[in-house]
């Protein structure tokens, strides 16, 4: 059974993360993804290490499936052919930064009177109104600037970053969220429009809850650690051999825990038998609870606390989690197959659809490979037509 | 003009974050979103502070633009009703444990049968296939378990939480993707089908960088703080009286920077002059740089760079974040409309649809506050139906 987006044609231009990585869950879907790429050079992503097999991992784990076609945009001709497949095209992603796709002469107003049911999507770093709107910007620009780096973090720490691209990925995920709200209304309208995501949006989206305290309150929300603000213990606490987050906060979660763990003295106790009286007395119950937790493994928390139905886990690391049995169940861990390089690991897709499951089995593509095959499918090129575009170092 | 959405008809189940803050999402493209509660209590979420004019903030941020419905689920005839209005919906949403809906007798097999058409997302800890299925989770056991934690904060100290609820609002994104997806599918097919999302499959999958890292490598990525693994600058500084996020690692801009900053001496300066050795010398380079980050404000610094062309933001706390010009240019910061309470502030939506804007301008809804309104014009009950339902604390 095809994806859910099996039919769909999606073009995908710019380079790195925010644009490439949310054409890839359209492709996951089964979307048919066409990246353009500057001929001989290509997404600068290419480029970036660690390399295995001549292939880049960065490259590899956001362009998994879909197809390369080479065009140098600056060539009249080649911009021509990008109008033709803007006319056949359902999707159009690009994460340039605001402007050059216009420069281009291949920007909404253009590509839509060429094809009015075209659903484009631009992200960048700030959106295409407002006072930023032409400042460059990269995923840790968006983490500080949108408030994420000011609550992440040790408090009286130096501020720290999430340790995944969230600038870029929270961008990605809004925008595939909003081109498929958009594919749903042009199946009434007919219509095709252009959708303007702001990495810089999109945190200050994900920061909701610690925007509505401000609102609520006027206090400024600070860095946490690993803490809930309202509740605890709801946070990592060390182990033997680790680190374990533990939740355990509601006073049967309480009880249930300090049975289990040999401290059956705290479920009454002044100062630590409640959620509020652990508040007032933190630095003392994190002593203790320090103390008590660093004499079992992590492993063994795990076992004794969750046969008890508390809620416990691990803190992974990278290598963890992708031999953690659970992932591998999931299909978290998939191989795809690369022409050159045989089979490679990358991550799966979260997106489990019952009776249109995704398929995830080609790695990505050469630069280029894909040229023919599109431009012969897609505009009815022929042979002919593909060399003397490759002779004027068009393709 | 309508947002994209407009006429889809979405149920919520579940309480907090995930489920709800999908909800949200296709609420504020204009979906009708019908949030069922239990009678009296509602969503737990309505208890957590800080409370505003007896509103909760927190609930008041994600359950904005919805109408609520209350069914106590242990009766029968609210069973029946929740299986009616299944019939009319076009989404229902979930983020109860697995297995608590199929217990109520509202599983997605049961509630198939009565509307084949309908789109069926179940949000989870863990998904609903897997060791770890009956596992009860949270934000943190999620950013735990699923590598984020070990990846973010400085190295040689405790692991850190993101700021944010990703764990929660990661599988929200992905949710709100493969419904709309799957609705594109249904246009096709004419037929609904079940989403499995797994909170922490949507942490594995936003790792994709750094499992790709360790898949080309098998070294095991830890925290870097504020850095970039591979480029300098590439990272948070501090000023005179905060943080500077400043990306300047390419030879172009580290020369316009030095230039900029005075220090046109570390252009060719052996320790300083690249990209690599400064990564080589990066303890030293450290300290100059903060010493020389701390001779201006931010804002100095800003203003001098983003002159240049420079690749800078300052670390915004979220004061600063919601009073941001750009912000607020962007509609960022939306006021909406309480029945008791006036008008409220909340977070506006990143996606900005050019032909079918967002409206966002209804606060969060008073527990029940449209029971009448959606049982009358899904369902066609009369007053006297409702009167009989509320008599027997069906609703």
């Amino acid at each position: 059974m095809p994806g859910p987006l099996e039919g769909i044609k999606v073009l995908s231009f710019g380079r790195f993360l925010s644009g490439p990585y949310a054409a890839m869950m359209l492709g996951d879907m089964g979307a048919e993804v066409v990246k353009v790429e500057t001929p001989k050079l290509g997404d600068f992503a290419r480029f970036a290490g660690p390399h295995r097999d001549g292939i880049s991992s960065y490259f590899l784990s956001i362009n998994r499936g879909k197809k390369s076609v080479t065009l140098n945009l600056k060539a009249d001709r080649a911009r021509k052919i990008v109008g033709r497949l803007a006319g056949k095209a359902d999707i159009l992603l690009e994460n340039f930064r605001p402007g050059v796709m216009d420069k281009l002469g291949l920007g909404y107003g253009t590509l839509h009177r060429q094809n009015p049911r075209l659903i484009y999507a631009s992200i960048s770093g700030f959106g295409y109104t407002g006072p930023y709107s032409k400042r460059p910007a990269v995923d840790m620009i968006a983490q500080g600037m949108g408030g994420l780096v000011s609550i992440t973090g040790e408090p009286d720490r130096p501020p720290v970053r999430a340790g995944y691209s969230i600038g870029d990925l929270g961008a990605s995920l809004f925008a595939s969220t909003a081109v498929l709200a958009a594919l749903h209304e042009r199946s009434r309208s007919g219509e095709g429009q252009w959708i303007d995501i702001s990495m810089m949006d999109c945190q200050v989206a994900l920061c909701e809850n610690a925007c509505a305290r401000y609102f609520a309150t006027g206090e400024v929300p600070g860095p946490v650690g690993s803490r809930h603000p309202l509740f605890t213990p709801f946070q990592v606490f060390p182990t033997l051999d680790g680190y374990i987050v533990l939740i355990a906060m509601e006073d049967g979660q309480w009880k249930t825990f300090c049975r289990a763990a040999g401290r059956e003295g705290w479920i009454k106790d002044e100062f630590f038998g409640t959620n509020e009286a652990r508040l007032t007395h933190y630095d003392q119950f994190l002593d203790e609870m320090n103390a008590l937790m660093r004499t079992r493994s992590t492993r063994e928390w795990t076992d004794l606390l969750d046969a008890r139905g508390l809620m416990c886990g691990p803190v992974n690391n990278i290598e963890q989690v992708v031999r953690d049995p659970h992932v591998q169940a999931r299909d978290m861990i998939v191989e795809v197959e690369h022409d050159r390089a045989g089979r490679l690991k990358v991550v799966g897709t979260p997106m489990k659809f019952s009776r249109t499951p995704c398929r995830i089995d080609r790695a990505c593509p050469d630069l280029g490979a894909h040229t023919d095959e599109i431009l012969k499918s897609w505009l009815d090129l022929s042979d002919d037509d593909l060399n003397g575009l490759r002779d004027e170092g068009v393709v």
